[in-house]
């Protein structure tokens, strides 16, 4: 059997009938996708086409609760109480249930957005909170997390389905973090290099840093971030780089099993 | 077996962390609350409180969707499409589910809150739309639904278990309509009166309109508006005129069942 | 003197940092821009970036109020009363006065947007209620409308300068109105029609309807709507034909100097 | 001339129609009304109506701007650039200016609310963001600071006007700052003690700390927190102890004319 990958994008994150041909031109590369719902972007009318787009091609469905902050797209830290995190993602992931259920369809998998993610990946409590939200909601549900961090270490102390996760297209520091947003080079823009990092990723486990050091970094699922202009062309070297290798692209689900 | 009713009240409307002591006082009287899912009213927080107290006290719970507008507390007629209804009431229903899940309790009903209550009252289209949601979602969830509406025909079409709503705190028109709340004497105020006209709703199936006329009216659940300055009065009052009488004052479900 | 016009698009309708490039190269080729105050759409970030890049170019700036309504994009109607109308227009118009200022710039024009534009282009009462926010808050402010509409009545009346607009990328039916978004063929995609409508417009006073018939349509400024994805093709396509034809195209201060 | 002081609280932090009642009534105790600008609280009509009513009783105006963050009440920490404070500063201002010209009424301060005014007193990007938003506005516009923080510099380094603020319904430390909410005492509810600690502020410019240490806090307005359930009794109190001494209460315009 050949060895297996996912690769999964962000979606959903316009608002007000924005047009969502970039999600749409997505899913026909990704196997899985992380759907916003409703606090930092997104909206009911959103979530459902998105939803609808991926049951028809197959690709499985998950809830990507932020910060209930779209001026900052969620990517602005916010400081909550553990409580009012569980209760904040409880309520996201029931909301896009509740959306895939009117589509017939279910979500299998949660994975934090932005500032909710930076911070639980390094705050126990944060990360925990999550997880409880998780556990009590579908014990089922498969988190995504980053490898090694706090939000690993939560999900496997709750028991849950665990999905390490690796960004091809941002830049890492020599702890296996990744580069801030802010720092000039963080984001890679050229599909190619993109493309080479996430083979090297998927088959050989590591990572090579922004300093050019070789990191081990052991990951499940592959993202592209969906909000990058030329995020289907990244999509796309990606899919067409692992298609071309002895690698097998599944859906998390699939890949869990 | 004593005949029996349902005596519910819309909670859950405040948000940022404020008080809900009315809530609380209310939740001693009424044995099924309508919650507030966060678009015309509520947050994650209230919302797990009240689900919580709710459960702590034996009150069954349901979801409150409304229109997406908290300047209007959701009273403002909003023109939308049957699919936008549609997804605008699975997401509520499920984020309220969400929340549930995580006190370990269970949605039981749903019932439309405010204007989107009286524009599918009267328009089928809108009343397919929160019908069709409820059904997708859970079909045994019991829709609350003003007696003779748009709203009772979609829900018995779909099969959904119904539940005819009177509202004594409210005046009504000769065609059994609620007078608007513009209009003077449209919200009555006087404790005493509101728990005379729910005994006669309850046990005589008929309430007396504004204008004298007495009109038949059968009802399985009494409305106790929660956000009425003396909605705590008003409600008790309601509950001891029924305790007082043969009827049996019970939660939806065990109405229902 | 040669014979003059305005241009104007409608921007700053993202949010969350997401690009503004549409809005940057849309006022290479307009004169005015409406910017969105952050009901429908906008935050103070993009408000203040489209602010200063319009004020870099010399494009005169104007406040674009709409319907609370993100997921609707402002496009749905919303009941509210007059009062409530004058309100939240003076609220939005004040915001980007407080944003123009710091920016070290001025606003000089005030058009309603979407659903909010409409209603009032037909009720006297919404258009009253718009035109008295305005002259309140500042009467040198100039009020764009459709030609002959109840909003043209309520800025004559209450003595404001009114700009006449045109839409020459949407259809127009026999009586001079929009043909509603949702009909095939509402909205022009071609950007040398656009041009050649945008021409008759400003050089013969006429637009051809759908039907094929000529109709007067005395306008002084010409709206490109930013959100069409081809929209700074149709900027280009009109500012080159007015370029090339005997027409001036300023800013709106300049035209009704 | 007898000895002044001002009196302020915070108001209009309601929504979607609430009961706006504790507003009216504290505006008949003290002398200035900072009014919430539709971020953490309020809206357009909630806005209007608090400042109609101020202006009629003589009590002047400020805007109370947050974070955009109502299920927080605008008392959770976010992470801004101090530019995006500055932008978010200037929308709010020019919103309630907006609103107060609608109501032929100026506003003559500004005090930040809630978690902006706690991180701005310690961080001095943060607290020069605020001060230049007000600078560019109306330079004449009173800003409302703690003692000794990093926004009375920020205020004095522009050159703005500068009333220093105490707080006599919460508990000090040893340093002269509030005891933070969560802790037992932080906020103290008996209007006597309240109206105690209000005068040895007015007359003696010191405080008693929580640890009964007595420390010297020199101040221009005293507040009272409208949020709190006996907000109209502690204002009553402290009103009526200030109009028994020899100290004057006067609207900030008049107190620091």
């Amino acid at each position: 059997m050949a060895p297996a990958i996912n690769l999964n994008a962000d979606m959903g994150e316009s608002t007000g009938g924005a047009d969502i041909a970039r999600d749409l031109a997505l899913l026909d590369h990704v196997t899985s996708a992380s759907i916003a719902c409703g606090f930092h972007a997104g909206d009911p009318e959103v979530m459902h086409r998105v939803v609808a787009a991926a049951a028809a091609r197959g690709v499985s469905i998950g809830a990507h609760p932020g910060f209930h902050d779209r001026e900052g797209f969620g990517r602005r830290e916010i400081r909550m109480s553990p409580a009012g995190i569980e209760h904040m993602v409880a309520y996201q992931i029931g909301a896009l249930d509740g959306i895939a259920r009117l589509a017939a369809s279910t979500i299998t998998h949660v994975k934090p957005h932005g500032a909710l993610y930076n911070m639980a990946a390094a705050d126990s409590g944060y990360a925990m909170a999550i997880a409880r939200a998780i556990h009590a909601l579908d014990r089922a549900l498969i988190f995504i997390v980053p490898p090694g961090s706090a939000m690993e270490r939560a999900g496997r102390d709750l028991g849950l389905a665990i999905a390490r996760e690796g960004f091809p297209d941002r830049a890492y520091d020599d702890n296996g973090h990744l580069v801030p947003r802010g720092v000039p080079g963080a984001v890679i823009k050229n599909p190619a290099a993109i493309a080479e990092r996430a083979l090297r990723m998927a088959c050989d486990g590591e990572i090579v840093a922004a300093s050019g050091k070789r990191l081990k970094l052991a990951v499940d699922t592959l993202c592209i971030h969906g909000d990058e202009p030329c995020a289907v062309d990244n999509a796309r070297a990606v899919r067409a780089a692992l298609d071309a290798s002895a690698w097998s692209t599944v859906s998390l689900p699939t890949l869990l099993r």
